[in-house]
Protein backbone atom coordinates (compact mmCIF):
# COMPACT_ATOMS: atom_id res chain seq x y z
CA UNK A 1 0.00 0.00 0.00
CA UNK A 2 1.60 3.24 -1.25
CA UNK A 3 -0.86 5.60 0.06
CA UNK A 4 -0.97 4.48 4.22
CA UNK A 5 -4.06 6.58 5.28
CA UNK A 6 -6.04 6.84 8.24
CA UNK A 7 -8.88 4.95 6.01
CA UNK A 8 -6.45 1.98 5.10
CA UNK A 9 -3.87 1.57 7.58
CA UNK A 10 -5.93 -1.05 9.43
CA UNK A 11 -7.06 -2.77 6.19
CA UNK A 12 -3.03 -2.82 4.84
CA UNK A 13 -2.18 -4.25 8.51
CA UNK A 14 -4.53 -7.50 8.08
CA UNK A 15 -3.10 -7.82 4.21
CA UNK A 16 0.60 -8.10 5.38
CA UNK A 17 -0.76 -11.21 7.25
CA UNK A 18 0.45 -14.38 5.06
CA UNK A 19 -2.34 -16.57 4.18
CA UNK A 20 -0.84 -19.64 6.03
CA UNK A 21 -0.82 -17.33 8.97
CA UNK A 22 -2.44 -19.67 12.03
CA UNK A 23 -6.23 -19.03 12.21
CA UNK A 24 -6.11 -18.16 15.78
CA UNK A 25 -3.36 -16.09 15.35
CA UNK A 26 -4.81 -13.83 12.86
CA UNK A 27 -8.15 -13.71 14.45
CA UNK A 28 -5.81 -12.37 17.67
CA UNK A 29 -3.88 -9.74 15.71
CA UNK A 30 -6.93 -8.72 13.92
CA UNK A 31 -8.71 -7.91 16.87
CA UNK A 32 -5.99 -6.52 18.37
CA UNK A 33 -4.84 -4.12 15.64
CA UNK A 34 -8.64 -3.02 14.61
CA UNK A 35 -8.89 -2.48 18.31
CA UNK A 36 -5.90 -0.90 18.92
CA UNK A 37 -6.13 1.32 15.56
CA UNK A 38 -9.24 2.06 16.81
CA UNK A 39 -8.51 3.62 20.29
CA UNK A 40 -6.14 6.09 18.39
CA UNK A 41 -8.09 7.40 16.31
CA UNK A 42 -11.19 7.73 18.43
CA UNK A 43 -9.06 9.35 20.97
CA UNK A 44 -6.73 11.33 18.82
CA UNK A 45 -3.66 9.98 20.69
CA UNK A 46 -0.74 13.16 20.60
CA UNK A 47 2.62 12.01 20.45
CA UNK A 48 3.24 13.06 23.15
CA UNK A 49 0.98 10.58 24.64
CA UNK A 50 2.41 8.03 22.60
CA UNK A 51 5.73 8.65 23.90
CA UNK A 52 4.85 8.34 27.39
CA UNK A 53 2.91 4.97 26.84
CA UNK A 54 6.22 3.98 25.39
CA UNK A 55 8.43 5.46 27.83
CA UNK A 56 6.46 3.01 30.32
CA UNK A 57 7.09 -0.24 28.43
CA UNK A 58 10.63 0.81 28.29
CA UNK A 59 10.72 1.96 31.54
CA UNK A 60 9.21 -2.21 32.35
CA UNK A 61 11.38 -3.48 30.47
CA UNK A 62 14.15 -1.91 32.63
CA UNK A 63 13.07 -2.44 36.09
CA UNK A 64 11.77 -6.33 35.26
CA UNK A 65 14.08 -9.07 35.83
CA UNK A 66 13.99 -13.09 37.05
CA UNK A 67 12.45 -11.69 40.17
CA UNK A 68 10.15 -9.22 38.79
CA UNK A 69 8.08 -8.80 36.06
CA UNK A 70 6.72 -5.09 35.31
CA UNK A 71 4.59 -6.30 32.60
CA UNK A 72 2.50 -8.74 34.19
CA UNK A 73 1.82 -6.40 37.46
CA UNK A 74 0.54 -3.68 34.52
CA UNK A 75 -1.60 -6.16 33.85
CA UNK A 76 -2.55 -7.14 36.76
CA UNK A 77 -3.35 -3.43 38.12
CA UNK A 78 -5.48 -3.09 34.67
CA UNK A 79 -7.65 -5.95 35.66
CA UNK A 80 -5.87 -8.00 32.45
CA UNK A 81 -4.97 -10.67 34.30
CA UNK A 82 -8.51 -11.32 36.54
CA UNK A 83 -10.52 -11.10 33.52
CA UNK A 84 -8.28 -13.85 31.96
CA UNK A 85 -9.15 -15.86 35.32
CA UNK A 86 -12.90 -14.71 34.86
CA UNK A 87 -13.33 -16.30 31.47
CA UNK A 88 -11.07 -19.22 31.66
CA UNK A 89 -12.96 -20.05 34.78
CA UNK A 90 -15.89 -22.84 34.99
CA UNK A 91 -19.12 -21.43 36.53
CA UNK A 92 -19.53 -25.12 38.65
CA UNK A 93 -15.90 -25.31 39.42
CA UNK A 94 -14.12 -22.70 42.38
CA UNK A 95 -13.31 -19.58 40.68
CA UNK A 96 -9.81 -18.49 39.96
CA UNK A 97 -7.84 -15.98 40.68
CA UNK A 98 -4.56 -14.58 39.73
CA UNK A 99 -1.57 -16.61 40.16
CA UNK A 100 0.44 -13.68 41.26
CA UNK A 101 4.34 -12.88 41.41
CA UNK A 102 5.38 -14.93 44.13
CA UNK A 103 5.06 -18.58 43.13
CA UNK A 104 8.15 -20.32 42.90
CA UNK A 105 8.68 -24.58 42.37
CA UNK A 106 10.13 -26.67 44.53
CA UNK A 107 8.30 -26.19 47.81
CA UNK A 108 8.25 -28.97 50.17
CA UNK A 109 6.45 -32.18 50.53
CA UNK A 110 4.07 -32.45 53.48
CA UNK A 111 1.62 -34.61 54.58
CA UNK A 112 -2.31 -33.97 55.49
CA UNK A 113 -2.42 -31.88 58.57
CA UNK A 114 1.18 -30.64 58.76
CA UNK A 115 2.18 -27.11 60.47
CA UNK A 116 3.22 -24.39 58.89
CA UNK A 117 3.56 -21.90 60.99
CA UNK A 118 6.36 -23.26 62.46
CA UNK A 119 8.50 -20.11 63.82
CA UNK A 120 6.39 -17.87 62.38
CA UNK A 121 5.01 -14.69 64.24
CA UNK A 122 0.92 -13.95 64.17
CA UNK A 123 -2.28 -15.27 64.61
CA UNK A 124 -2.36 -19.05 64.39
CA UNK A 125 -4.65 -20.26 61.36
CA UNK A 126 -5.67 -23.79 60.76
CA UNK A 127 -7.04 -24.30 57.29
CA UNK A 128 -9.09 -27.22 55.74
CA UNK A 129 -11.47 -28.94 53.69
CA UNK A 130 -11.82 -31.40 50.42
CA UNK A 131 -10.62 -31.44 47.09
CA UNK A 132 -13.83 -32.51 45.36
CA UNK A 133 -15.56 -32.99 41.63
CA UNK A 134 -18.54 -30.93 40.11
CA UNK A 135 -20.97 -33.53 41.69
CA UNK A 136 -19.51 -33.56 45.14
CA UNK A 137 -17.35 -36.45 45.39
CA UNK A 138 -13.80 -36.36 47.11
CA UNK A 139 -10.80 -36.59 44.96
CA UNK A 140 -8.20 -38.32 46.22
CA UNK A 141 -4.43 -37.48 45.39
CA UNK A 142 -5.37 -34.06 44.15
CA UNK A 143 -2.31 -31.78 44.50
CA UNK A 144 -2.15 -28.55 46.28
CA UNK A 145 0.19 -25.88 46.47
CA UNK A 146 0.40 -23.70 48.99
CA UNK A 147 1.91 -19.86 49.60
CA UNK A 148 1.52 -16.93 51.21
CA UNK A 149 3.15 -14.31 52.54
CA UNK A 150 4.16 -13.66 56.54
CA UNK A 151 2.81 -11.63 58.98
CA UNK A 152 4.90 -9.08 57.46
CA UNK A 153 3.12 -9.00 54.01
CA UNK A 154 6.42 -10.56 52.69
CA UNK A 155 6.88 -13.65 51.04
CA UNK A 156 9.89 -16.20 51.69
CA UNK A 157 12.09 -14.88 48.52
CA UNK A 158 10.99 -11.32 48.83
CA UNK A 159 12.11 -11.30 52.45
CA UNK A 160 16.13 -12.28 53.46
CA UNK A 161 14.97 -12.67 57.02
CA UNK A 162 12.65 -15.88 56.06
CA UNK A 163 14.14 -19.22 55.76
CA UNK A 164 13.75 -20.71 52.08
CA UNK A 165 10.41 -21.73 51.46
CA UNK A 166 9.25 -20.68 54.76
CA UNK A 167 5.50 -20.69 54.43
CA UNK A 168 5.27 -22.61 51.31
CA UNK A 169 4.19 -26.55 50.84
CA UNK A 170 3.09 -29.12 48.25
CA UNK A 171 0.56 -31.47 49.80
CA UNK A 172 -1.46 -34.39 48.26
CA UNK A 173 -5.46 -35.09 49.11
CA UNK A 174 -5.85 -38.53 51.53
CA UNK A 175 -8.69 -40.98 50.36
CA UNK A 176 -11.27 -38.71 51.47
CA UNK A 177 -10.12 -35.91 49.31
CA UNK A 178 -9.09 -33.63 52.36
CA UNK A 179 -6.30 -31.14 53.40
CA UNK A 180 -5.59 -29.65 56.27
CA UNK A 181 -2.19 -27.37 57.57
CA UNK A 182 -1.82 -25.41 60.15
CA UNK A 183 -0.23 -21.81 59.42
CA UNK A 184 -0.06 -18.08 60.21
CA UNK A 185 -2.64 -15.36 59.09
CA UNK A 186 -1.59 -13.64 56.29
CA UNK A 187 -1.25 -10.04 55.90
CA UNK A 188 -2.65 -7.36 53.39
CA UNK A 189 0.68 -6.12 50.96
CA UNK A 190 1.15 -3.83 48.47
CA UNK A 191 2.22 -4.64 44.92
CA UNK A 192 5.42 -2.87 44.07
CA UNK A 193 4.80 0.84 43.30
CA UNK A 194 8.43 2.33 42.71
CA UNK A 195 8.25 1.71 39.17
CA UNK A 196 5.64 2.50 36.10
CA UNK A 197 3.11 0.47 37.25
CA UNK A 198 3.53 2.85 40.49
CA UNK A 199 3.09 5.65 38.53
CA UNK A 200 -0.01 4.40 36.84
CA UNK A 201 -1.54 4.01 40.15
CA UNK A 202 -0.32 7.13 41.46
CA UNK A 203 -1.54 9.54 38.48
CA UNK A 204 -5.05 7.90 39.19
CA UNK A 205 -5.44 8.24 42.31
CA UNK A 206 -5.01 4.43 43.26
CA UNK A 207 -3.34 2.42 46.31
CA UNK A 208 -1.14 -1.03 45.74
CA UNK A 209 -2.64 -2.61 48.78
CA UNK A 210 -3.97 -6.23 48.07
CA UNK A 211 -6.46 -8.01 50.89
CA UNK A 212 -4.49 -10.86 52.84
CA UNK A 213 -4.69 -14.31 51.10
CA UNK A 214 -4.07 -17.50 50.94
CA UNK A 215 -2.46 -18.73 47.44
CA UNK A 216 -3.77 -22.65 46.02
CA UNK A 217 -3.05 -24.39 42.88
CA UNK A 218 -5.09 -27.32 42.84
CA UNK A 219 -4.13 -30.22 39.91
CA UNK A 220 -5.88 -33.50 39.79
CA UNK A 221 -5.41 -35.95 36.81
CA UNK A 222 -7.91 -35.87 34.47
CA UNK A 223 -9.61 -32.15 35.84
CA UNK A 224 -8.51 -28.50 34.87
CA UNK A 225 -5.73 -27.29 36.76
CA UNK A 226 -7.33 -24.12 39.40
CA UNK A 227 -5.07 -21.17 40.30
CA UNK A 228 -6.88 -19.64 43.24
CA UNK A 229 -6.47 -17.69 46.38
CA UNK A 230 -9.12 -17.45 49.95
CA UNK A 231 -9.53 -14.16 51.22
CA UNK A 232 -10.38 -13.47 54.96
CA UNK A 233 -14.21 -12.32 55.03
CA UNK A 234 -12.74 -8.98 57.68
CA UNK A 235 -10.03 -8.07 55.31
CA UNK A 236 -9.97 -4.41 55.19
CA UNK A 237 -9.25 -4.02 51.66
CA UNK A 238 -11.55 -6.71 49.84
CA UNK A 239 -13.49 -4.04 48.14
CA UNK A 240 -10.39 -2.24 46.65
CA UNK A 241 -8.37 -4.85 45.84
CA UNK A 242 -5.55 -3.89 43.59
CA UNK A 243 -5.71 -6.30 41.04
CA UNK A 244 -8.81 -7.30 41.44
CA UNK A 245 -8.65 -10.80 42.58
CA UNK A 246 -11.66 -10.91 45.04
CA UNK A 247 -14.39 -13.21 44.30
CA UNK A 248 -17.20 -13.73 46.84
CA UNK A 249 -16.73 -17.43 46.44
CA UNK A 250 -13.35 -17.54 47.82
CA UNK A 251 -14.04 -15.43 50.93
CA UNK A 252 -14.13 -17.55 53.97
CA UNK A 253 -14.54 -16.04 57.51
CA UNK A 254 -11.91 -16.85 59.74
CA UNK A 255 -13.38 -18.76 62.29
CA UNK A 256 -12.58 -17.53 66.07
CA UNK A 257 -12.13 -20.66 68.48
CA UNK A 258 -10.35 -21.23 71.57
CA UNK A 259 -10.91 -25.07 71.79
CA UNK A 260 -8.71 -27.05 69.85
CA UNK A 261 -10.13 -30.34 70.96
CA UNK A 262 -12.59 -30.95 68.41
CA UNK A 263 -9.62 -30.37 65.45
CA UNK A 264 -8.66 -33.40 63.39
CA UNK A 265 -6.45 -35.75 64.87
CA UNK A 266 -4.06 -35.79 62.39
CA UNK A 267 -3.34 -32.22 62.67
CA UNK A 268 0.32 -32.46 63.55
CA UNK A 269 0.32 -29.57 66.50
CA UNK A 270 -3.36 -30.32 67.66
CA UNK A 271 -2.25 -30.98 71.16
CA UNK A 272 0.35 -28.19 71.47
CA UNK A 273 -2.37 -25.32 70.48
CA UNK A 274 -3.30 -22.87 73.18
CA UNK A 275 -5.63 -19.84 73.36
CA UNK A 276 -7.75 -18.02 70.63
CA UNK A 277 -6.69 -19.41 66.82
CA UNK A 278 -8.74 -19.34 63.24
CA UNK A 279 -10.01 -21.99 61.74
CA UNK A 280 -10.85 -21.88 57.60
CA UNK A 281 -12.75 -24.19 55.74
CA UNK A 282 -12.58 -24.00 52.16
CA UNK A 283 -13.21 -26.74 49.54
CA UNK A 284 -12.38 -26.60 46.21
CA UNK A 285 -14.23 -27.88 43.52
CA UNK A 286 -12.48 -28.80 40.27
CA UNK A 287 -14.10 -29.14 36.60
CA UNK A 288 -13.30 -32.09 34.60
CA UNK A 289 -11.00 -31.63 31.70
CA UNK A 290 -12.40 -30.77 28.22
CA UNK B 1 -15.87 -4.54 44.84
CA UNK B 2 -15.67 -8.14 46.13
CA UNK B 3 -17.36 -9.75 43.40
CA UNK B 4 -15.57 -9.12 40.45
CA UNK B 5 -17.16 -10.89 37.63
CA UNK B 6 -16.77 -11.19 34.02
CA UNK B 7 -19.81 -8.18 34.19
CA UNK B 8 -18.16 -5.94 36.77
CA UNK B 9 -14.44 -5.50 36.21
CA UNK B 10 -14.00 -2.71 33.73
CA UNK B 11 -16.29 -0.76 35.76
CA UNK B 12 -14.44 -1.12 39.27
CA UNK B 13 -11.45 -0.25 37.32
CA UNK B 14 -12.71 2.69 36.48
CA UNK B 15 -14.42 3.21 39.88
CA UNK B 16 -10.97 2.97 41.18
CA UNK B 17 -10.02 6.16 39.62
CA UNK B 18 -10.07 9.00 42.03
CA UNK B 19 -12.11 12.09 41.46
CA UNK B 20 -8.81 14.12 40.80
CA UNK B 21 -7.49 12.17 37.70
CA UNK B 22 -6.72 14.21 35.00
CA UNK B 23 -9.57 14.58 32.82
CA UNK B 24 -7.45 13.09 29.92
CA UNK B 25 -5.45 10.49 31.82
CA UNK B 26 -8.77 9.05 32.84
CA UNK B 27 -10.38 9.57 29.30
CA UNK B 28 -7.38 7.56 28.03
CA UNK B 29 -7.78 4.83 30.54
CA UNK B 30 -11.44 4.62 30.47
CA UNK B 31 -11.33 3.98 26.60
CA UNK B 32 -8.14 1.78 26.65
CA UNK B 33 -9.42 -0.39 29.63
CA UNK B 34 -13.02 -0.80 27.78
CA UNK B 35 -11.25 -2.15 24.44
CA UNK B 36 -8.68 -4.10 25.81
CA UNK B 37 -11.19 -5.61 28.26
CA UNK B 38 -13.74 -6.13 25.35
CA UNK B 39 -10.53 -7.92 23.33
CA UNK B 40 -10.14 -10.52 25.82
CA UNK B 41 -13.77 -11.11 26.76
CA UNK B 42 -14.58 -10.88 22.27
CA UNK B 43 -11.84 -13.56 21.35
CA UNK B 44 -11.73 -15.92 24.48
CA UNK B 45 -8.15 -15.42 25.53
CA UNK B 46 -7.00 -18.26 27.17
CA UNK B 47 -4.32 -17.93 29.69
CA UNK B 48 -1.66 -19.77 27.35
CA UNK B 49 -2.25 -16.69 24.61
CA UNK B 50 -2.28 -14.35 27.65
CA UNK B 51 1.48 -15.96 29.16
CA UNK B 52 2.88 -15.34 25.31
CA UNK B 53 1.81 -11.90 24.61
CA UNK B 54 3.43 -11.22 28.36
CA UNK B 55 6.17 -13.28 27.27
CA UNK B 56 6.59 -10.88 23.81
CA UNK B 57 6.70 -8.06 26.36
CA UNK B 58 9.08 -9.34 28.31
CA UNK B 59 11.54 -10.06 25.68
CA UNK B 60 10.94 -6.84 24.14
CA UNK B 61 12.52 -4.90 27.80
CA UNK B 62 15.38 -7.96 27.53
CA UNK B 63 16.09 -6.77 24.13
CA UNK B 64 15.87 -2.59 24.09
CA UNK B 65 18.89 -0.52 25.66
CA UNK B 66 20.11 2.98 24.83
CA UNK B 67 20.43 1.94 20.95
CA UNK B 68 17.43 -0.13 20.84
CA UNK B 69 13.85 0.24 21.48
CA UNK B 70 11.86 -3.05 20.63
CA UNK B 71 8.63 -1.09 22.40
CA UNK B 72 8.88 1.43 19.07
CA UNK B 73 9.37 -1.08 17.13
CA UNK B 74 6.13 -3.12 18.15
CA UNK B 75 4.29 0.06 17.77
CA UNK B 76 6.08 0.45 13.82
CA UNK B 77 5.25 -3.07 12.90
CA UNK B 78 1.53 -2.85 14.28
CA UNK B 79 1.05 0.34 12.49
CA UNK B 80 0.60 2.13 15.30
CA UNK B 81 2.90 5.03 15.25
CA UNK B 82 2.00 5.83 11.66
CA UNK B 83 -1.32 5.83 12.96
CA UNK B 84 -0.48 8.69 15.11
CA UNK B 85 1.70 10.31 12.49
CA UNK B 86 -1.26 10.79 10.40
CA UNK B 87 -4.05 11.60 12.65
CA UNK B 88 -2.03 14.13 13.96
CA UNK B 89 -0.57 15.49 10.13
CA UNK B 90 -2.66 18.40 9.14
CA UNK B 91 -4.28 18.28 5.60
CA UNK B 92 -2.74 21.14 4.31
CA UNK B 93 0.72 20.48 5.19
CA UNK B 94 3.43 17.74 4.04
CA UNK B 95 2.16 14.66 5.61
CA UNK B 96 4.81 13.17 8.40
CA UNK B 97 5.75 9.66 8.57
CA UNK B 98 7.37 7.72 11.15
CA UNK B 99 10.81 8.88 12.79
CA UNK B 100 12.05 5.62 13.21
CA UNK B 101 15.39 4.75 15.97
CA UNK B 102 18.17 6.29 14.14
CA UNK B 103 17.95 9.51 14.34
CA UNK B 104 20.96 11.19 16.86
CA UNK B 105 21.20 14.82 17.62
CA UNK B 106 24.14 16.96 16.98
CA UNK B 107 24.53 16.82 13.23
CA UNK B 108 26.67 18.69 11.90
CA UNK B 109 25.83 22.21 10.27
CA UNK B 110 26.21 22.43 6.55
CA UNK B 111 25.38 24.90 4.04
CA UNK B 112 23.33 25.29 1.53
CA UNK B 113 24.21 22.78 -1.09
CA UNK B 114 26.83 21.02 0.53
CA UNK B 115 27.77 17.76 -0.31
CA UNK B 116 26.89 14.79 2.15
CA UNK B 117 28.40 12.05 -0.16
CA UNK B 118 32.13 12.19 0.27
CA UNK B 119 33.69 9.57 0.06
CA UNK B 120 30.39 7.10 0.28
CA UNK B 121 30.32 4.42 -2.36
CA UNK B 122 26.66 4.38 -4.40
CA UNK B 123 24.69 6.75 -6.76
CA UNK B 124 24.80 10.50 -6.41
CA UNK B 125 21.76 12.21 -5.11
CA UNK B 126 21.14 15.97 -6.05
CA UNK B 127 18.16 16.88 -3.45
CA UNK B 128 16.60 19.56 -3.27
CA UNK B 129 13.68 22.56 -3.08
CA UNK B 130 12.22 24.87 -0.72
CA UNK B 131 10.65 25.19 2.80
CA UNK B 132 7.11 26.85 2.19
CA UNK B 133 3.79 27.90 4.41
CA UNK B 134 0.44 26.53 3.32
CA UNK B 135 0.12 29.82 1.17
CA UNK B 136 3.07 29.00 -0.59
CA UNK B 137 5.02 31.31 0.59
CA UNK B 138 9.13 30.73 1.43
CA UNK B 139 10.23 29.93 4.69
CA UNK B 140 13.62 31.39 5.15
CA UNK B 141 15.50 30.06 8.18
CA UNK B 142 13.60 26.61 8.79
CA UNK B 143 15.96 24.43 10.03
CA UNK B 144 16.47 20.85 8.42
CA UNK B 145 17.66 17.83 9.99
CA UNK B 146 18.35 15.44 7.74
CA UNK B 147 19.62 11.77 7.95
CA UNK B 148 19.91 8.67 5.80
CA UNK B 149 21.25 5.23 5.35
CA UNK B 150 24.87 4.77 3.33
CA UNK B 151 24.41 2.46 0.72
CA UNK B 152 24.57 -0.79 2.35
CA UNK B 153 21.35 0.31 4.01
CA UNK B 154 23.13 1.19 7.31
CA UNK B 155 23.37 4.41 9.13
CA UNK B 156 25.92 5.71 10.65
CA UNK B 157 26.02 4.78 14.28
CA UNK B 158 25.02 1.30 13.57
CA UNK B 159 28.04 0.57 10.99
CA UNK B 160 31.29 0.76 12.51
CA UNK B 161 32.81 1.49 8.87
CA UNK B 162 30.68 4.97 8.77
CA UNK B 163 32.36 8.14 9.92
CA UNK B 164 30.24 9.70 12.86
CA UNK B 165 27.96 11.59 11.49
CA UNK B 166 28.06 10.41 8.24
CA UNK B 167 24.94 11.33 5.61
CA UNK B 168 24.12 13.34 8.67
CA UNK B 169 23.47 17.08 8.76
CA UNK B 170 21.62 20.22 9.56
CA UNK B 171 20.73 22.99 7.02
CA UNK B 172 18.83 26.14 7.51
CA UNK B 173 17.21 27.51 4.35
CA UNK B 174 18.32 30.39 2.56
CA UNK B 175 16.59 33.59 1.57
CA UNK B 176 14.11 31.97 -1.11
CA UNK B 177 13.43 29.14 1.14
CA UNK B 178 15.72 26.93 -0.73
CA UNK B 179 17.53 23.82 0.56
CA UNK B 180 19.73 21.85 -1.45
CA UNK B 181 22.43 19.08 -0.67
CA UNK B 182 24.76 16.14 -2.68
CA UNK B 183 24.15 12.99 -1.24
CA UNK B 184 24.33 9.33 -1.98
CA UNK B 185 20.91 6.76 -2.94
CA UNK B 186 20.00 5.45 -0.17
CA UNK B 187 18.84 1.53 0.43
CA UNK B 188 16.30 -0.30 1.71
CA UNK B 189 16.96 -1.95 4.75
CA UNK B 190 14.92 -4.62 7.01
CA UNK B 191 14.06 -3.52 10.65
CA UNK B 192 15.68 -5.55 13.28
CA UNK B 193 13.86 -9.18 13.19
CA UNK B 194 16.30 -10.90 15.93
CA UNK B 195 13.79 -10.16 18.70
CA UNK B 196 10.20 -10.50 19.92
CA UNK B 197 9.51 -8.39 17.03
CA UNK B 198 10.52 -10.58 14.47
CA UNK B 199 8.99 -13.99 15.89
CA UNK B 200 5.34 -11.90 15.29
CA UNK B 201 6.73 -10.69 11.80
CA UNK B 202 7.15 -14.49 11.00
CA UNK B 203 4.17 -15.61 12.74
CA UNK B 204 2.06 -13.67 10.34
CA UNK B 205 4.73 -14.19 7.26
CA UNK B 206 5.78 -10.89 7.23
CA UNK B 207 8.92 -9.81 5.63
CA UNK B 208 10.91 -7.06 7.32
CA UNK B 209 11.70 -4.81 4.67
CA UNK B 210 11.50 -1.07 4.39
CA UNK B 211 11.74 0.98 1.34
CA UNK B 212 14.57 3.32 1.09
CA UNK B 213 14.00 6.83 2.40
CA UNK B 214 15.29 10.19 3.33
CA UNK B 215 14.73 11.21 6.52
CA UNK B 216 13.38 14.45 7.78
CA UNK B 217 13.03 16.66 10.33
CA UNK B 218 12.02 20.52 9.37
CA UNK B 219 11.67 23.27 11.85
CA UNK B 220 10.78 27.06 11.87
CA UNK B 221 9.63 29.42 14.06
CA UNK B 222 5.67 29.51 14.00
CA UNK B 223 4.98 26.66 12.51
CA UNK B 224 4.85 23.20 13.56
CA UNK B 225 7.22 20.85 13.43
CA UNK B 226 7.92 18.10 10.71
CA UNK B 227 8.71 14.42 11.05
CA UNK B 228 8.76 12.79 7.52
CA UNK B 229 10.27 10.54 4.96
CA UNK B 230 11.12 10.77 1.31
CA UNK B 231 10.73 7.78 -1.11
CA UNK B 232 12.07 6.89 -4.38
CA UNK B 233 9.15 5.80 -6.83
CA UNK B 234 10.94 2.89 -7.95
CA UNK B 235 11.54 1.15 -4.84
CA UNK B 236 10.24 -2.42 -4.82
CA UNK B 237 9.18 -2.01 -1.23
CA UNK B 238 6.84 1.04 -1.79
CA UNK B 239 3.67 -1.13 -1.55
CA UNK B 240 4.77 -3.01 1.24
CA UNK B 241 6.72 -0.95 3.86
CA UNK B 242 7.08 -3.25 7.09
CA UNK B 243 6.22 -0.29 9.35
CA UNK B 244 3.59 1.55 7.01
CA UNK B 245 5.15 4.96 6.34
CA UNK B 246 4.64 5.55 2.78
CA UNK B 247 2.56 8.31 1.33
CA UNK B 248 1.76 9.17 -2.22
CA UNK B 249 2.78 12.64 -1.79
CA UNK B 250 6.28 11.35 0.00
CA UNK B 251 6.95 9.42 -3.19
CA UNK B 252 9.42 11.56 -5.50
CA UNK B 253 11.12 10.41 -8.76
CA UNK B 254 14.62 9.86 -8.93
CA UNK B 255 15.07 11.80 -11.96
CA UNK B 256 18.29 10.00 -13.95
CA UNK B 257 20.59 13.05 -15.48
CA UNK B 258 23.37 13.14 -17.54
CA UNK B 259 24.07 16.79 -17.44
CA UNK B 260 25.66 19.16 -14.60
CA UNK B 261 25.47 22.40 -16.11
CA UNK B 262 21.61 23.08 -15.30
CA UNK B 263 22.21 22.48 -11.74
CA UNK B 264 22.16 25.80 -9.05
CA UNK B 265 25.54 27.43 -8.53
CA UNK B 266 25.91 26.81 -5.30
CA UNK B 267 25.88 23.12 -5.03
CA UNK B 268 29.35 22.56 -3.74
CA UNK B 269 30.28 19.81 -6.20
CA UNK B 270 28.59 21.05 -9.10
CA UNK B 271 31.76 21.32 -11.25
CA UNK B 272 32.97 17.69 -10.31
CA UNK B 273 30.05 15.72 -11.25
CA UNK B 274 30.81 13.37 -14.15
CA UNK B 275 28.46 10.65 -15.62
CA UNK B 276 25.18 9.81 -14.57
CA UNK B 277 23.10 11.21 -11.45
CA UNK B 278 19.90 11.29 -9.87
CA UNK B 279 17.57 14.73 -8.92
CA UNK B 280 15.05 15.07 -6.21
CA UNK B 281 12.98 18.10 -5.73
CA UNK B 282 10.85 18.08 -2.92
CA UNK B 283 8.94 20.84 -1.15
CA UNK B 284 7.90 21.07 2.29
CA UNK B 285 4.86 22.82 3.28
CA UNK B 286 5.06 23.66 7.16
CA UNK B 287 1.19 24.56 8.56
CA UNK B 288 0.93 27.32 11.06
CA UNK B 289 1.22 26.42 14.83
CA UNK B 290 -2.06 26.34 15.97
Amino acid sequence: MRNVSEDTLTQTFLDYMSDDTDGRVRYLLTELATRLHGFIRDTGLTHDEWRKALELLFKAGEISDAERNEFVLFSDVLGVSSLVDIINSTPDGTPSSVLGPFHVLGAPDVKVGADLKGENEGDLVVVGGRVLDTDGNPIEGAELEIWQTADNGLYSGQDESQPEYNLRAHMVSDADGRYLFSTVRPAPYTVPDDGPVGELLAATGRHPWRPSHLHFIATAKGFRSLVTEVFPSDDPYLDEDAVFGVREQLIMEYQERNDASDLPDDLEIKDKIEGTFYVVDFDFVLSKEA
